[in-house]
C-alpha cells in the first residue's frame, strides 16, 4: 500500500452490508513478509454458484489455470486470495503449490478440492510455499464473519492507494437482493481482463450458467473499457458468485440469462462493475487525471473501441494530459495509428464541451485557453468523432507521470 | 534540440563523403521562429530514380499524400523539407501548401511539381504558410553543394540530440558505388515535432522500381523493428534516391530486382537502415539504456516480430529497464499479452549471456548478481525463445525515464 493516497481516489467509500450466505477473514502467513496481512479467505456457508473471467494472458498464472479447471463444476465453498507471491511462471511447482492450498481449503472448509478457487498476485517467478497456508486456514475459516467487506478490500491491496469497494441492491421477481464488489489493481491493467482481482457476490439465487452470461458481458463495457498502461497481468481475475440466499425470502432461482426477471439486476451488475473498474483506473499508478475517451461515428463498435484504446493507451496523449496541455494533433495521431477506418477529412475533436478540430483541420472559433481550462480539470472528458458510422465505445485511463516511472523503475525486484 | 546529448549518442560520426548528382542547401525560411534554419533542399542534378515508404496512419499528413501521389512517376529532381510546421491535420490547406510549395520548388529547379518531393516537421493542425517558400528555393538552388552531408542531417533535427548519419559503399558489376543517408527523430511525435523522417542517397544507376523494393523488404529488419513509446507519427517518410552517376564510371543500370549484381548493393543498404533506424532509437526522448531484444523459437518470423514488439512497447519492461532491475516477470507478461502462439512451460529468457528463466520457471542456477550486471550496462540484450518453432526477429528500443514523461508532459502546446 503507498504512502500517499490518489488525489483521484474517492472522498467517500460506499458501506458494504453484510451479505447473506458469505463470510470473510484475514490473517498473515508470511508469504513474503512476516506479520502482514496477506491471505483473504471467502467462505460460502452453502455452495454458491460461479463464474469467472480471466487473463488473456498467453502465460497465466498457476491459480488462474487451477480457477478455470474447477469453473465448469459450478459451485464454490471458498476463495483464498494471497499477496506477496503471484504463483505464475512457477512450472510443475506452481501447480503442486495451487493443489495444496486448495486441499489445505478443502480440509477446512469440509468440502471437494474442486470448490475452492484460488488468486495470488505479487513477485512473478517465485516459487510460492503453499504449506504456509495450511495453519491459518481453519482457523481463518473458524474466524470469518459477514460484515468484513472493507477490511476484505483492503487486505488484498498491493500498490493500490485506496481500496475499491462497491454495492447495489436490486428486486428479481418482488425479492430485494444485494451485489457486493471488491477489486484491486493500480498498475499492469489494460483490456483482456487485465483487471488484477475482482471478487463480487449476490445473495441472489441464480444459476452460474446464467452468472456466467452476465458476467462475460458485464466485464466489455467495464474492465474492459479500462487501461492504466497497456500492460496484461498474469493473473487477472473476476469471479462473480450467487449465494442463493435470497431464496429464502421467496425468490424464485433464474436458471435462463434471458428471464426478464433478470432485467433490474443485470443493470445494478453492470453499473457495479463499471463503478469498480473506474475506481481502479483511478488508482492508476501515478495517476493526476482521469480521461474519460469516447469515440462515436466509427465504422462499428468494435473500431470505435479500438480506437478509444489506441487513444488511451498512447503514451504521448497520457504525458500531454500530465503537462495539462490541449494537445489534440497527439488524438489525430493516436486515430491514425489505431489502424481503423479513419477519414483525417471527417474528424472532430474536443476536450469537454469545447470543439478544437472539425473537418480535418482546427476548429475557426478554437479557444486555446478554452481548452486549456479542460485540462486543467481532475476529470478531462476526451470526444473524437470519426464521422463515418454509427459505432461508438467509451473508454477510460489516467495520466502518465514521473510518479509512474517512479513507482515501477525507481527499485530492484 | 536539445542542450543534453544522449548517453547513448555514438562516440564519432561517420565523415559522409559528396556524393555525384546530388547537392543540398539550407535556409531560414521563418516558418515558426526568425533566423533559425528550418528548411533543407535537397537538389538532383539529373532526375533520381526514387522510392519511398510512409507512416502507415490514417490520418498522414498532407506532404505523405503529396510524396504517395508523386512516387509512381519515379523520379525526383529535389526535396524540400521543413522544421516548424507539420502540415499535418489542415485540411484543403494543408494541401494547398503542398501544391505551393512544389510548385516554387519546380520554378527553381525547372522541372515538374511531379518530381518534387516534400516532407514537413513539426505542429499538427496549424496552417503552414508556404509563401515563405518561394523567396529561399531559388537561392537554395543555386547554393547547394555536395559536400553538405553533416549540416543537412543537423539542418532535419527537432528534440533530436544528436544528427543521424551513415555511409556505406559497395560494388554493382566492379563499380564502387556509394550510400549516403540521414535520418531524424527521437519520440514518434516530439513536444511540437513531429516524425521520423530519413532521405537515403546513392549514385548507383537502379530503375525505381528496384529501389522500391529494396526499400520496402530493408525496412521491415531496421525501422520497423524499432520503436520508442509505439506511437505512431502522421509524418514519417523515408525516401531512398539513385542519382545514377556511376553510369559514368561503366555500371550498367540495374532494372531486376533479382539481379544478382545487385547482392553486396542489398547487403550494405540494409546494413545502413538498421545503423540510421538504430541511432534514432538510440536518440529516444529521455533514453538512458537501450535494449536489443531478440525473440527466437516463436511460430514463424512474424509472430516473433509481435512478441519483441509488445516487450519493447511495454511501459513496465520499460520502466524497469531504467531502473536496472532484471525483472524478467515483465518480459513473461510481455509474451503472454502479445498474443501469439506461446507456451509458458517451453519460455526461456536471458539477459545477456545470463539465463534467468527456463522451462517455464526460474533458472536453477539463476544469479540475481550475475543479472543485475547486465542491467546495469547501458546496452542490455534480451533474449527470448519460445520454444515452439524457428520464427525469429530482434527489435530495438529505449528505456522510459522521468525524463520521457518531462519531455512530453513538462510544457504547454
Amino acid at each position: 500500500m503507498s504512502a500517499t493516497v490518489s488525489p483521484l481516489a474517492p472522498k467517500t467509500f460506499a458501506s458494504l452490508p453484510a451479505l447473506r450466505g458469505v463470510r470473510m477473514a484475514t490473517a498473515s502467513a508470511g508469504i513474503k513478509y512476516k506479520n502482514r496481512t496477506d491471505v483473504l479467505m471467502m467462505v460460502f456457508d452453502a455452495p454458491a454458484a460461479v463464474a469467472g473471467v480471466f487473463t488473456k494472458s498467453k502465460c497465466p498464472s498457476a491459480p488462474v489455470d487451477f480457477c478455470r479447471t474447477n469453473l465448469p463444476h459450478g459451485t464454490a465453498r471458498a476463495v483464498v486470495v494471497n499477496s506477496g507471491n503471484a504463483n505464475a511462471f512457477t512450472g510443475m511447482k506452481g501447480r503442486a503449490a495451487t493443489e495444496l492450498t486448495a486441499k489445505s481449503a478443502a480440509t477446512a472448509v469440509g468440502c471437494g478440492e474442486n470448490e475452492i478457487f484460488l488468486a495470488s498476485t505479487g513477485v512473478i517467478g517465485e516459487p510460492l510455499d503453499a504449506t504456509k497456508f495450511a495453519g491459518v486456514l481453519d482457523q481463518m475459516h473458524a474466524d470469518a464473519t459477514g460484515d468484513f467487506w472493507f477490511e476484505a478490500a483492503k487486505a488484498i491491496m498491493t500498490t493500490d492507494t485506496y481500496p475499491k469497494v462497491a454495492t447495489r441492491t436490486a428486486e428479481i421477481g418482488g425479492v430485494k437482493v444485494t451485489i457486493n464488489g471488491i477489486a484491486k489493481g493500480a498498475g499492469m491493467i489494460a483490456p483482456d481482463m487485465a483487471t488484477m482481482l475482482s471478487f463480487v457476490v449476490t445473495d441472489a439465487a441464480i444459476d452460474s450458467s446464467v452468472l456466467q452470461s452476465l458476467l462475460s458481458a458485464g466485464v466489455e463495457p467495464s474492465f474492459n473499457s479500462m487501461t492504466v498502461d497497456s500492460d496484461t497481468s498474469t493473473s487477472d481475475t473476476l469471479m462473480l458468485f450467487a449465494t442463493g440466499a435470497a431464496a429464502t425470502d421467496g425468490q424464485a432461482r433464474i436458471t435462463s440469462a434471458g428471464d426478464p426477471q433478470l432485467d433490474a439486476f443485470r443493470a445494478v451488475l453492470n453499473d457495479l462493475l463499471k463503478d469498480l473498474a473506474i475506481q481502479v483506473a483511478r488508482d492508476g499508478e501515478g495517476a493526476t487525471k482521469m480521461l474519460e475517451i469516447t469515440v462515436t461515428g466509427a465504422e462499428s463498435d468494435a473500431a470505435a473501441k479500438t480506437i478509444a484504446l489506441s487513444i488511451a493507451n498512447s503514451p504521448l496523449v497520457k504525458t500531454a494530459a500530465a503537462g495539462e496541455d490541449a494537445n489534440w494533433g497527439r488524438i489525430v495521431m493516436a486515430v491514425g495509428k489505431a489502424g481503423e477506418m479513419a477519414d483525417r477529412d471527417r474528424l472532430a475533436i474536443w476536450f469537454g464541451d469545447v470543439r478544437v478540430a472539425v473537418n480535418g483541420e482546427r476548429d475557426p472559433s478554437y479557444s486555446e485557453d478554452a481548452a486549456s481550462a479542460v485540462m486543467k480539470k481532475q476529470d478531462i472528458p476526451v470526444k473524437v468523432d470519426i464521422g463515418l458510422g454509427s459505432g461508438k465505445a467509451t473508454v477510460w485511463t489516467c495520466d502518465l507521470t514521473k510518479e509512474y516511472v517512479a513507482i515501477n523503475g525507481d527499485y530492484r525486484s
